[in-house]
């Protein structure tokens, strides 16, 4: 192999595990607890959620995913959905005829981001390019790079017990998301973050305001999506993940002519291909090495 | 005024006259005619070509415009185009269910700019930054910053004689989009510039390329573009300009999927309005004050 290892068939020396594709938990569950020579997984994508149980089952094992790698191609479809919306190019492509004068400008405008990770920091780099003013929401509190503010939200990453289920919902995002001309969420999926953007969170937002997912469907409660969309309370949706995913034929969302859903296209299989290949190369090598390995999973935070 | 001078009722003491919207020519010429004292005219838009019989008529004039004035905004514009179009949005847009894995990413591409004005210039910025390799076709030689390279093509601004109408098409021009994903048109529209991109251009892009115009619609040939979109020639064209223009009801272009058509508002009056603005506010302290004016027209190129 380029960076350095062999590939052979699974047997007792196999000491990394490289996933090309997603598979079930339960086999890889099962996989692991037969091969206990394997210190080592790199997963496929950059979400993981699909493995967060095999994670607490094998907690000593050593999990990369593809997180970072992908962020170049997911950022600019980021971009290209705002864009696209600002500019009431939906409006435009059915057009049939010149109509009237329509699309406002990035340049100058307030953008919030949820989630800190490689995506959202290209995300910054990108949007920068506008003299945008941008706000980030994270779970830690440290600044991100290139941020005009960091707000940390600790409560997108409070692992809830069940006394605290009736806890006080969270004023402090809902208040973030008032300023906001574009929302990107750009957040892991967790038990956490899961139904983040609801109805409460949507009414918070301005009705000039465009939102953008293209982290994990399950952040956004999709019917509280649909009415906010309905009722003018937003003025788009750029949507690459869905929930439920993919979304069903005659689903109310595809018939809101401000929603521009693309089917988790974000980063395509040829985008990624020479991407997640220079990651696990680069694993390879430093597995082989025993240096620290890129990607690395937080098994305890989910992401 | 904000820029010092003062408004006034057009008289013979008149120096400097500011047209806040387009006139007719002829009403133009005749005014200057009347009104010997004026030596300065402020133009309300980045393209001129209304007015290059007037220049002709008053060659000692002092013609402004609002060139370079206008370039974010309308740079942000081709930059939203030709991601829409590289992501397959329209498609997208249309979409009442998932559908397959489409779109490419700019990241890398090959980008053609035609024209060097500071339109062309923020183009280069904007798209620079998903490092893409870029080349600029000019009239002029001098080497345009960003641009990894600039192609100087005398033909774009030559005053052809009637002895040079049957002179040799530009194959140098045709060779440059052959190698181009994406292709921005960013020049003025001048006698030498007019249906610049036809037929025979057209046929030298690439199947996969993108065309992109939001300069004027008469750079384009239309009807050789409608052809080269319904054959496949050509991926796809963003056309914030139009021949003729507005485009009418039921022309061809608009049943075209892979054609965005906006109504010539990459820079929409809420988005200039500031910005000429400035451009006038600095323009009549220099005139004041003696010193060289901002988008001094060039009246013997024409823009």
């Amino acid at each position: 192999m380029a960076g350095g290892g062999t590939l052979e068939p699974l047997s007792e020396a196999t000491t990394g595990l490289i996933l090309s594709s997603r598979i079930d938990a339960r086999e890889l569950t099962a996989l692991l607890d037969s091969h206990p020579g394997i210190g080592w997984i790199q997963l496929p994508s950059a979400g993981v959620e699909l493995y967060s149980t095999t994670f607490g089952s094998h907690p000593k094992l050593q999990w990369t995913s593809a997180k970072g790698a992908f962020a170049r191609p997911v950022a600019e479809h980021a971009l290209a959905l705002a864009l696209a919306l600002l500019r009431r190019l939906p409006e435009s492509i059915r057009a049939t005829g010149w109509g009237e004068e329509r699309g406002t400008s990035l340049f100058g405008m307030h953008v919030v981001i949820l989630g800190a990770g490689g995506i959202a920091q290209e995300i910054i780099r990108l949007f920068k390019v506008f003299e945008t003013h941008i706000t980030v929401l994270r779970r830690g509190s440290s600044p991100v790079p290139g941020a005009d503010h960091t707000i940390s939200l600790p409560s997108l990453g409070r692992r809830m017990g069940p006394e605290e289920t009736d806890a006080e919902p969270d004023h402090a995002l809902a208040d973030e998301l008032a300023g906001a001309d574009v929302v990107v969420l750009a957040a892991a999926l967790t038990a956490e973050t899961k139904g983040l953007i609801g109805a409460r969170e949507l009414a918070h937002m301005k009705p000039e305001c465009v939102l953008i997912n293209i982290a994990r469907g399950g952040l956004v409660v999709t019917d509280a999506l649909v009415e906010a969309l309905a009722s003018g309370a937003l003025a788009g949706a750029g949507l690459d993940v869905t929930d439920p995913e993919p979304l069903p034929q005659g689903h109310a969302l595809w018939m809101e002519p401000n929603a521009i859903i693309t089917p988790h296209t974000a980063d395509t299989e040829e985008m990624v291909r020479p991407l997640i290949a220079a990651r696990v190369r680069e694993n390879v090598r430093r597995w082989g090495a025993g240096e620290p390995l890129q990607g690395l999973v937080d098994a305890d935070a989910g992401y």
